[in-house]
């Protein structure tokens, strides 16, 4: 299926794939850490492709980077300073310094390429984050920067790849207990947790990892196209107020003085997004995870 | 990327498509309306295939069968009398005539093959609606019947296939007229309505004829893995109660003395599946629809 000329495909999890008709292959590069590829596609604009896997894309980026970026930043009742871990893209970022109170939002990418092939290929995921007076823009090793670092953060968000590969150690308990360290008070984390349907495994692992150091963590969804199987969890930790404790009235009034008005979240789906089906729920909350796609 | 042997995949949309690994072909016939095939998939169980299109699957059929039954199930608040236009598969019929209430699930099919294939080879999806005393099993043109019965229903479901093809009449406004006469002074019509990202024309169509003679019309949104795009919508529209008014502890007490535990469906999804992404929501309310998919 892989092998036709003008489309490109993900290899397949669990019998299942999502293929897209493309055209120019903008950028084809092996940089010191990973496969990079910007694609043409005719479904989605265009695709920022690393080792194979899709992890951005022109038209739909604004649904993963929203939900990743203001589910926290109004959980959290005025952050001030962020940190991103990875996120080169810069989609992330932009959500970030847009957010009115926050006056410095650290990016560390460990991959210079990434950003920079981003920024001539496909600017307008981070439209002008990077320049932004508020962003940080780091090289470097995520996981390192959350041990070594002496600074405290608002809000830490988690963007990075799958936890199969070089981001595994984003997903583990030794990585969350850092980054528990360097929040404040009333501080916010955010990571994506993968597909619940194709990677349930690795999500129960992370969350459990999370609850470990954290108390509870949340886990919320959205549907975001270009992702395997779409419908995609991020897992939101906090040790101030609960995501599900933020009103609506609160957020409508926050996001009216905010730099960009969001075009997937809005204050109803910021508590709708973590209405999880039953049988994701139950497998999250109980000793007998439900597989829907058998593994 | 169709004619590989062992994956099936839809026609593409829109320059996309998802593919699945399959094996066994159990079915493959011209019946007197359409092509039906029933193949066994890795991913998803065994999948019912009508005109090239995937209708349901045994591991994925709870969720939009749920979703298209219980939302206006429990949005009327004590439904008698149903009917279910299409739904041969029977998994409509399941969750209708699992609700402690109903006296009476009628289902019009077209064709009598679909129930027939999809009982003896995914009976799972039905699990015995057929032989329930409630059920009504009709063969016929679901169209004519609504125009020619002088029946009234509490809740009526169109379980069809596309808006583009031989159901398209099932979209018309004509049709949702004599549906509006059948339905009882509070009665709650529910209908598939297709993609949102791919397949977003034919939605705005179809709500604008359904808001034409129903005053409103309501959208809501679940994530289905078989069909394409994944995010599915359902529109709703009611002659009583909005499906926003019916309180979570209402669903609760209610789903308590039901037949069958949801698997997909909960009470806090109900009104959740209401809050939609912020672009189409916008798309749906204004005048100018906003495509995520070019067209």
């Amino acid at each position: 299926m892989a092998e036709e000329p003008n489309w490109f495909a993900e290899p397949p999890l669990r019998g299942f794939r999502q293929a897209y008709r493309v055209g120019d292959c903008l950028v084809r590069e092996d940089t010191a850490f990973q496969s990079l590829e910007i694609l043409q596609s005719e479904a989605l604009g265009r695709m920022l492709v690393l080792n194979g896997a899709i992890q951005t894309t022109e038209l739909d980026e604004f649904i993963y980077h929203e939900m990743l970026a203001l589910v926290p930043l109004l959980t959290h009742p005025s952050p001030r300073k962020a940190a991103i871990v990875g996120g080169g893209d810069g989609g992330t970022l932009r959500r970030v310094v847009g957010c009115p109170t926050v006056e410095a939002a650290y990016q560390i990418e460990l991959d210079p390429r990434v950003t920079q092939a981003c920024l001539e290929h496909i600017p307008s995921v981070s439209a002008g984050a990077v320049s932004h007076p508020a962003a940080r823009v780091v090289y470097g090793d995520g996981a390192r920067f959350m041990a070594d670092s002496a600074e405290t953060f608002d809000v830490i968000l988690i963007d990075s790849t799958d936890p199969i590969g070089p981001a595994e150690v984003l997903f583990s308990e030794g990585f969350y207990r850092d980054v528990f360290a360097r929040l404040s008070s009333d501080g916010v984390m955010a990571t994506q947790s993968g597909s619940p349907l194709l990677m349930h495994e690795e999500l129960l692992l992370a969350r459990q990892r999370m609850a470990a150091v954290f108390g509870e963590a949340h886990t919320y969804c959205a549907c975001v196209p270009s992702y395997p199987g779409v419908l995609w969890s991020f897992t939101l930790c906090s040790k101030g107020r609960s995501p599900l404790d933020v009103p609506v009235s609160e957020i409508e009034a926050r996001l009216a003085s905010w730099g960009e008005r969001p075009h997937y979240y809005t204050p109803a789906l910021h508590s709708a997004s973590f209405a999880l089906p039953a049988f994701l729920r139950d497998s999250l909350a109980g000793p007998h995870p439900i597989d829907l796609f058998p593994a």
